[in-house]
């Protein structure tokens, strides 16, 4: 923070967020640090893994440099060539480009729109895509641009999935959001979207996979119900789970109430799902996750 | 607690609890509460439930009377006649004789043990039943007869369940409870006592069903692992589930870590599951379990 | 549901929703259920409580009957008068008027407005009250009034506490909410909102009463945050608790991460509150609330 | 793990834990991580946290190493020196010499003991201390050495705080955890063992402090119980909080039952903290503590 009275400007301090993965090895974070030293950088945060079921190393610092953008990179570049890294390199809470896919249901599109207003999720949200047009004003109401279209059978389904894709390539999309959006996709747009699309299952998979969950939980009669977010995957319901969470409840709940009960879980679960793979804390390592929170 | 002086000896306050399931209809209630008030009795707790699944109503019922036994029988009989109710009558805290099946693993059963001895657990235990001989110096120091019976094929398996029999018989057993017994029952057992046996799954059922749960919990990648407790019986893993609990974990568990933390959840599962069912707390509504908490 | 076919409109069918408190005694459920039987109902839900604090006996039904208010308010008021009950008779799910209270907070407003519009709260807001201007545009969004007052010294709070007042008459308010207003109400505003005012806190009372808990939160280290609804009274911070909820923080959180973790925690337990409050689900007993849940 | 088979005998892998606390500034990482290479070591396992309030950087870090203590520490001592850090060096799973201060409630002691038997805590107990002989067979059974000394006045108070000091000087004591010892400290002995003694208070602190809490917060009419574990100090039950845990709780609950219920809350929070403790996963940052998870 000191600097010298003859220099008229303060340094501009950036922020920078990295994640990596590469086969783990020693001297990994002796390497990486080493770079941000040389960037005239200082490390705020630091989460790392070892994973013993892939053999990979994953970590995922915040630092505050002095170094721009292209002194930064150029910094770190033989670091990550020489261990053979993917990395990432991005400015802590530069919001993420975010398309939402919805149907009728409110509530998760609500919290998202409500959270991202309120400056609590780092997305920011161009578009609004439904196969019904029931949300148009709750969208509208937090300024966001919406569009339905309806999906009735497989051609109507194959032109709202063009339009997914046209909308990822005009807005430089960097996350699809299906919330609460009741089609399935087509294994072509999951495989499209692989690694940059979350899902909200209204149940505490692997527990009631597929259609009415509530419904089989009732049935079940389990103690207590709940959410799951997980990436979209091809294999309907088993992609890899970012975040969870449940609520008690009991025999005297019917079906329906347990659908109410569960809306809340559903979209604080989704939320912060997002929140996290914004902030670049949500890593892939096999079919698990790694959350470094 | 006030009496005349008078009156040689205070009057006998007995505290009764009843458990009614009938086919719902008006006037139960008036009809059950009206004996009671015929029977000198004042209702302390009392939860209703009206199952639109099976279309049967449920009571549970405190009270605290001047009437004994035979006299509050005679008062409430015909009511249960009349509604074709299945009734159970019993005194308020009496400790139900409940037999314990163990393997190796003494988290289930020193918890179990523990809070008999501190008064905590309705139950009396006269025997700990093991297909190992490890747990015997733990239940001998909690001052419980302890036997054990290997079962390695299919002859043991036999003699074991013949001598579970007989401990029932013997001991005039009410709840038979699982804790950690790592042998399937035969189907023949599971019949024999069904609806007075609880088991232990070491996760959040329906996921994970079968063996090596929090394996195939790493596996998946769950943020929350669980434990759930429930009727035996023949389709294993599918009994009405009476209690389930959840504990976070992250990333960075190995199964054998998942194992360690699930134990926590497993061993307070099973003893909340079967004081609920010492203090009849729990019904069966077909697949489904009503819990009067 | 079945009726003669000579009878050419099928029966009404009406739900009531009883709550009851008086001096405990034997006797009273018999009481009421035979009133409930002579108004040819069926009790649907029942909840009671004695409690050892105060002598008094506490009850919630709810019932399904063939007669209409007059008639079942005809057949409880001898059972009523004889045991010196205060009695509340309602129609189940009833919305209940409504005022809310803000400041500038969106957090706790929009889920109020947004759970009514959902259907999930059975309220009827007719009017939004705030000492800022801030949320006119959501509020308007749900279809609901508002209004704003500022309030800078004691002319303008009186002038503020008077329009609550008037507010109250006008729309015969039955339940005043407090969602994150941040003015103190006066003693005299307090005692003419006895037990149909209630205020969220953003901490678990009683630890972080007064101003800035979070900040209370951080210095002490607190692994838990959380929030209380709890009805007002002229003793800041000390009435009755209603709902209490907390989620876990650790060290790394500042204040302000703090403030935004609470929301929801905020959120989410006023509407509880508000929910349980609207559906007579809330009764007081001194200085504690018993919850029919 | 594989070696060339000339070479006789496999490099011995040691398991070093390092925290280290120092006045924050860039480069720490680097500098650390570096000495690591230096000692043929690899960072298996790191957090960090850079504290806003005092000023101060801490890491904890787990690395493989082929080096032993000496070469170990001869690498690390430089880097030491030259930032001004308090550092801690020790053995991965080393048990803690841990004395255990009790007086009659058997349930924390019980867990403590229970879990070192199964090896879930990395804590070695040489004695067992109480002012009361209640628990001589429990401890007895668990096979750890126990005394007691009534405490009665202050000349038995005295003599007791000596006995405490002579066993942690005897055993060469690293912490002393009070398992429900009901007594208060003298501020002699809080300073002396400043830092290294762990009390269960319970309640959700900072509610509730002092006598009977759950006396105090059924009267208060809380909706959630809980216990909180925290260092000791000379301020009554303001010292560090470590670590907390609630439990939910109705209006129906006595005093008496809250007692039962909240000391499971007791026995997990309390275990949870040594364990902690014990991993050196718990640093403290002024009034606050710093949990490496």
């Amino acid at each position: 923070m000191d600097f010298d009275a003859a220099v008229p400007h303060p340094p501009i301090h950036h922020h920078w967020v990295i994640t990596v993965s590469c086969p783990d090895q020693p001297g990994i974070v002796h390497a990486v640090s080493g770079a941000i030293v040389a960037a005239r950088g200082n490390i705020t945060e630091s989460q790392q893994f070892s994973s013993a079921d892939t053999g990979r190393f994953f970590i995922r610092l915040q630092v505050e440099s002095l170094a721009d953008r292209s002194e930064f990179e150029a910094a770190l570049a033989p670091v990550i060539e020489h261990y053979g890294m993917a990395a990432h390199i991005d400015t802590v809470g530069r919001p993420l480009r975010t398309l939402v896919l919805a149907s009728t249901a409110a509530h998760c599109v609500n919290d998202l729109l409500f959270r991202q207003r309120a400056g609590q999720l780092p997305v920011h949200i161009p578009l609004v895509l439904s196969n019904h047009s029931t949300l148009r004003d709750l969208v509208g109401f937090h300024g966001v641009p919406f569009e339905s279209l309806p999906v009735t059978d497989a051609a109507s389904k194959a032109a709202f999935e063009e339009r997914v894709l046209r909308a990822v390539d005009e807005h430089d999309i960097e996350l699809v959001v299906l919330a609460r959006y009741m089609q399935i996709l087509t294994p072509e747009l999951c495989e499209r979207l692989e690694g940059m699309a979350i899902n909200i299952h209204h149940s505490f998979l692997p527990g009631f996979k597929g259609a009415n969950p509530y419904k089989q939980a009732h049935a079940r009669g389990v103690k207590l119900i709940g959410a799951t977010a997980h990436f979209v995957t091809s294999d309907l319901d088993e992609g890899p789970i970012i975040e969870q969470n449940v609520v008690r409840v009991d025999h005297s709940r019917s079906p329906g109430e347990l659908v109410a009960i569960g809306q809340d879980e559903e979209s604080r679960t989704l939320s912060q799902a997002v929140k996290w793979f914004a902030e670049r804390r949500v890593l892939q390592d096999g079919a698990r996750t790694i959350i470094f929170r």
